[in-house]
């Protein structure tokens, strides 16, 4: 995942490196009407970031999507909303194989694309639902491939594997530890591959599935087994999406940036609230009054959440001055980023006042700022009782972590209270 | 799943028929300290889930868990809170095929048990981290043993399966058709299991996992395999609890029920939301001046989420009222119910007022009320404007929507604005 980790420099050598993701897949496991490549986490298409693990990684020079004919406009689309670069779609097959033969003939023969590509010399073939792909496997399996000619990463299995005999009854068990599952990503030697594709079977095209299987029938190639993490699975059915959006809430909760002004009574409440924060998340100060660098700094480190401390109630042109920022630097384009405004109350009144009104343009205004993909909720903070302060901000700690865990749109434009 | 769902009567035949749940994991896959069937899901651990999906089904006689000797007392607790009933709590041994055996051994053998329990004709094998598993593949399973001696429930691989040679490279693959994943539940007749365990070598007692292959091995029983859903994986990894809390959160959300007092205002409110809400759940509507009968019905048909639509702004007393009667009917022991005190503000005022005092009484409400399992929000409606009304309800009806699918426990207490 994105977010605030990996080492993007640990370059297999200077090979020239491309990827194959076959995205042609009906979904029919997963029992809806979107493939599952195509259905939306955090409103965004799964195979965007499948895309985007391979695209951030700049020794990979170029990234061929292979869709089925009736899907080519819409992963065009999804390539031109994100953003995505060195990205090509190519028309895939009737089966797996097709596909992905169709995705290497895009760097030997012209009738494939408008352009040749450059040839690589080591090609990545990964599906387009494991969207986790992390760049070390990448090039431990690209290394091992220049050595090996050809290279997959597996896992343990989970359940032991059987053979049925012609009656539905057990004909044997296979002894697990001797067994392995084949997962993606695999890499080859582009040569090695492209060659056990022109030789293969049309049986085999049609009813295998197995890259590795391929080097080897037609190319004698035994391809070298690298273990991969637990996070490389694939997305194959509805409980899987489920566990993907909330790996993806996960990743996007391990930073909040909290901005506060200069005065007295706010910078205490912030950096209380700092403290509270601090032992669930890590947290980056900043005031904004302060120049814009270090704020750039925190946009580029890519936090995707902000809590704006304030001692007006409804600051909503500070938080607009935020928005604007926010909506410059990119971050909402791949994820959505949560924006919480702390009003806080210093004043001596027992009881506040909010006019229908009021809470209608905070409203409105959280509603536009939906679509520039920033969710904005309002917290109020009741700066009276001294003694309180500090259950008063954990609670609003609790409150800010649930925002950020949740990211719910629906709530958008609320006003909770501490 | 449990809620509103499943034939209870489908008992395969006069069978006497037994569970033991294998509980004795420690969860290395996962990562964390816990072992994965003493996560908590929705507040509750995973094993309570697979006993409750046992115990649900009234011609399973006894189900014995089987602990690590660590876990004992925390299993047994789990027990009492959550009022299961016909469950023994077996000690495990050092592997699984060890613990499964002890278990078994309780209806033949006096030293596991204080008492001996009656022999059952079949037993079921299941783990106790799938917590899904349905009536109908428990049944299909226990028919199949009785006719097999052995049966299991089986599933397509999802990966190719591989055979590694010494050097780390890929020996073979297998044709993914011919083999299946077996999986869990699996059901004996006792005297086939019982025996096959009592053969049994220490070799295999050690380092064997299958149940099937001891029931072929020992006593040339060739298992009936049965096709199971999707639904029977098993919580592996840190992602399936991300999967299986989705999924629970999912099942609760089927089911809501609007209770709307009697005045004309509040009934047409009511009438609209029950209508924008009927688009997105099954709604059951009531009045709670009726007589209690129709709401008991609601309660025995395990609706977990209610919506109290009333004209006071903060009717503590009458969400007092449903909470007691939530309470005295046992729903909220499983699973945290969801209530939304929906206030409908109909005054000509602009600007409405809420004291201070008066929203930390109602979140003292909540604090206290959630110690019962019980959620409660609040949510208001502004009645004023009889153009914007439908607008209102439906955003009303989507912040209900919210709440109910996110069962957040830290918003509690708070007043959302539709």
């Amino acid at each position: 995942m994105e977010p605030g980790r990996g080492n993007r420099d640990a370059r297999p050598a200077v090979t020239p490196v491309a990827a194959v993701l076959p995205a042609g897949g009906s979904g029919e496991r997963l029992g809806g009407a979107t493939p599952k490549q195509f259905c939306a986490l955090q409103g965004r298409p799964l195979v965007s970031y499948t895309v985007r693990a391979m695209e951030r990684i700049n020794w990979i020079s170029d990234i061929i999507v292979v869709v089925s004919p009736e899907n080519i406009e819409t992963m065009k689309s999804i390539i031109e909303k994100y953003g995505h670069k060195r990205v090509m779609v190519v028309k895939g097959g009737i089966t797996r194989h097709r596909s992905i033969f169709n995705g290497l003939k895009v760097f030997a023969e012209n009738e494939f694309s408008n352009r040749l590509l450059q040839k690589p010399e080591v090609v990545i073939i990964h599906d387009a639902v494991r969207p986790f792909v992390e760049e070390d496997i990448l090039s431990k399996v690209v290394m091992a491939a220049k050595e090996h000619g050809a290279a997959g990463a597996i896992r343990p299995l989970v359940s032991t594997v059987i053979a049925s005999a012609a009656d539905g009854c057990l004909d044997h068990s296979l002894e697990r530890a001797r067994y392995r599952a084949s997962e993606m990503p695999q890499a080859f030697l582009f040569d090695i591959i492209y060659e056990a594709y022109q030789q293969c079977t049309d049986y085999d095209l049609d009813y295998g599935t197995e890259c590795l299987h391929l080097a080897l029938k037609y190319c004698k190639t035994n391809a070298k087994l690298v273990e991969g993490t637990a996070d490389l699975w694939k997305v194959t059915y509805k409980r899987d999406l489920y566990a993907a959006e909330s790996i993806i809430k996960d990743n996007l909760s391990q930073q909040v940036c909290v901005i506060t002004n200069v005065k007295e009574a706010v910078a205490q409440v912030g950096f209380l609230l700092h403290e509270s924060l601090e032992s669930q998340i890590k947290v980056e100060a900043l005031s904004l009054s302060k120049n814009d660098s270090h704020l750039q700094n925190v946009f580029s480190g890519q936090c995707y959440n902000f809590v704006c401390v304030n001692d007006k109630k409804y600051a909503i042109q500070e938080t607009q001055q935020l928005v604007d920022m926010l909506e410059k630097s990119n971050i909402p384009l791949l994820y959505p980023v949560v924006l919480i405004s702390v009003h806080l109350d210093i004043s001596e009144n027992t009881s506040f006042g909010i006019g229908m009104e009021e809470l209608a343009r905070i409203k409105k205004f959280a509603k536009e700022v939906k679509k520039k993909n920033i969710l904005v909720y309002g917290l109020l903070i009741q700066y009276k009782d001294h003694l309180l302060l500090q259950e008063t901000v954990n609670s609003a700690a609790a409150l800010i972590m649930a925002f950020i865990k949740d990211r719910n749109p629906e709530l958008i434009g609320q006003l909770l209270v501490a």
